[in-house]
C-alpha cells in the first residue's frame, strides 16, 4: 500500500537491532486518516470473505482494528494481556512471548465473543517473528471459529513470522513489507505482498 | 446520553463490589457502530473548543479515542503502560493506582507528541476514582498543553472521581453517570450531565 510505505520512509525511523520506529503515526501517536485508507484497503483485500467479526490484541492494534470495523459493519475483540477481575473466569486463553518487552505474558479472550458461528479477522498493527498472531490464531481455533484472513500494517519481512503463518496456510495479507533497512542511512526497501 | 444509557440497562451486568460490566459492547466486544453515536456526541460537546489532539490510555480507551477523532479530524496519543525498549527516554511519566487491578503502574508518553502548543480533549471508557484520569491530566499539564475538556463514556457517580475532576474545574464531561446500581436486582439509575 503505497500511501503506508510513503509514510513508513517519511516518518519511520530504523535504529539499530531491527528496531523500526512508526511511534509518530502508527502505534504512539496514530494518523486517523491513514488508519481509514489501511481500513478500506483490507475490505478490499478481504472483501470475498464473510467476516462477522474482528480480533486483535491490546493495544496498538486496537486503533487500526476499530477504524477498519467500519468497512466491515462488524464488532471488534481484543484480546487481553493478563487476567483483569473484570473478565469472568471463562476464558479462553494463550501464552505470548514478546521480543519487544522480553517476557512471556498470557493473552486472553472472553469465551462469549468467540464461537463456532464466527468468522473472524485478525488485524494487528506489526508482524515480526509472529508469536502474537500465532496465538490469537491458537484461540480462533479453540473456540471453533474460522479465521477468514489476517490483515497486519507493517511486516517486517527479513524476520520470520511471515513465513511462519503463510506455511500454515493463513490468507495473511500485509500493506506493508520492510524487505529490508539500514540503521545507517536510514534506507527502507519493501517487497510486494502477494 | 440515551442510547449509551439503554445499552447499559439492556447489556450490563452489575456485579456485587460495584463492578459494572460492559464488556460485551464497550471494553472487551467493542459496538463500533455505538463508539460512533459517542463520537458525534463528544464533537456536539467540545465544539466551541480548538482541539488539535486527543488523549487516551491503553487499553481500553484506544477504540472510542481513535473512532471520536474522525469527528474532531485530529490524531490520537495513547499513554503507555510501562517502559517499552521502542519508546524513546524522552517521555513524559506519571504514576497510576489501578483499582481493578490492585496495583500501582508507570504511564508514558512520548515528548515528541504533547508540547505547549496542544489543545487537548482527553477521552476514556470509565471513570471511576480518578486515578487514571489525574494522571493524564497531570502528563498535560507536565507537557505545557492545554485540556480542553475530558470525555468519558461511564461515569460511576457514586465513586469519588467525577467529584475530584470537576473540583479542579476540568471540563468533563460523561455520556452515562451511574448513580447507583444493584446488584441483586441488576437495576441501574442515572444521573444527569450537567
Amino acid at each position: 500500500m503505497k500511501l503506508l510505505e510513503d509514510m513508513i520512509r517519511e516518518k519511520g525511523v530504523v535504529k539499530p537491532g531491527n528496531v523500526l520506529k512508526v511511534d509518530s503515526f502508527l502505534n504512539h501517536q496514530m494518523d486517523i486518516n491513514l488508519f481509514n485508507e489501511m481500513g478500506k484497503e483490507f475490505k478490499r483485500i478481504f472483501a470475498d470473505k464473510p467476516i462477522n467479526k474482528i480480533l486483535t490484541i491490546e493495544a496498538s492494534g486496537i486503533g487500526i482494528a476499530c477504524i477498519a470495523a467500519q468497512y466491515f459493519n462488524v464488532p471488534v475483540v481484543f484480546a487481553k494481556k493478563a487476567q483483569s477481575i473484570n473478565i469472568d473466569g471463562d476464558v479462553y486463553s494463550t501464552s505470548i512471548t514478546s521480543f519487544t518487552h522480553k517476557r512471556e505474558y498470557q493473552v486472553i479472550v472472553s469465551r462469549k465473543y468467540l464461537s463456532p458461528e464466527d468468522h473472524v479477522l485478525i488485524i494487528d498493527d506489526f508482524l515480526a517473528n509472529g508469536c502474537a498472531l500465532q496465538g490469537l490464531i491458537d484461540i480462533v481455533n479453540t473456540s471453533g471459529a474460522t479465521v477468514e484472513g489476517i490483515g497486519i500494517a507493517v511486516e517486517k519481512g527479513f524476520q520470520d513470522g511471515g513465513t511462519l503463518i503463510r506455511s500454515m496456510k493463513q490468507n495473511l495479507h500485509s500493506l506493508a513489507i520492510v524487505k529490508s533497512m539500514n540503521p545507517e542511512t536510514g534506507e527502507i526497501e519493501f517487497a510486494e505482498d502477494k
